[in-house]
């Protein structure tokens, strides 16, 4: 997706140690035209697998999560890393490595909300080393639903999470795709 | 706002102590027609106030602040409870009691993104102590910002939020006002 490309090359900034700041923009301010434009695409990208329900991770998921569902015109659930008094007492959780937080983080779905028999769309903000979308597949699967397909804003291919979701062998989607970025750089793919 | 209202009689419950659940459409799982309509509404009604940026709390402020921050065509910043390490050392924090988490919790902006001169829309999913709103209208005024109007997709009228804001002399607007939870009830305002 070019025009996100173009805005991560004005806008983002590598600061080393494959970190990637797109704070401007992705995850802490957002630009809501460049992120409606993620979610449309997303949701082409994905409409032909026929997913029934978005499902993402707060924080930095929820914001293209939601504006594919948007699109897609299905419901959206945003994994919890704490437990709200709301949910009932008997939850969906899964313990996911957090890279960017150098801990572990819990996820967290209520049944109420994921259930047998669901298609489910993964959307995240980043696909790096694909331990929290591998922790969402893990929710999906403990509901007896069905993971139809993997979409992320941006990927950094060297952090392997490609590899490590390739078992599930569904159709994994990023919108801009990142192959370097030592020494400063940011190169795409092609 | 009619389908709010009735969205919330039909699928919300009152759990009792003044805790509204409405987390299969509004803050777990998202219904993105109902949320999308609520930021237009949103947008509608502070368009006249002419703000050049949204202000919400992670985490579910997010979804209602984007949607109205799409209708406005405005830029959304969401305070994080965590300093990123994509974060510059010097931040604005400010410290809010939240009443559902029994405990204070940090909110926190990077200056890169909120700054002298901004026209400052606050934005959450619930108006009810306003100790969180509040906290992010610290922010904006540490910031130089001005704040011109604060929106809440639900307000509980009962825990006092619009009383301790009103000082602040801007427009509040609840797309759905709860004037009594007691006995199991869900009261509308008129």
């Amino acid at each position: 997706m070019d025009e996100l490309k173009l805005r991560i090359l004005t806008d983002g900034k590598n600061l080393g140690g494959g970190i990637l700041k797109v704070d401007g923009f992705i995850n802490h301010q957002v630009d809501p035209r460049l992120m409606d434009a993620c979610g449309r695409e997303l949701a082409g990208r994905f409409a032909r697998v026929n997913p029934s329900k978005v499902l993402t991770a707060e924080i930095s998921g929820i914001a293209p999560a939601l504006t594919t569902a948007i699109h897609l015109g299905i419901p959206v659930v945003y994994a919890r890393k704490t437990k709200p008094i709301t949910m009932p007492d008997q939850i969906f959780l899964t313990l996911a490595p957090s890279h960017t937080k150098g801990r572990t983080v819990e996820l967290i779905v209520s049944p109420e909300y994921l259930g047998h028999g669901e298609r489910v769309l993964i959307i995240d903000d980043f696909l790096a080393t694909g331990q929290t979308i591998m922790g969402l597949v893990r929710l999906a699967q403990a509901a007896g639903a069905k993971v139809v397909g993997i979409g992320a804003v941006i990927e950094k291919v060297f952090e392997g999470g490609r590899q490590l979701l390739s078992s599930l062998a569904v159709p994994i989607e990023a919108l801009a795709t990142i192959t370097d970025m030592s020494e400063g750089r940011i190169v795409f793919a092609d």
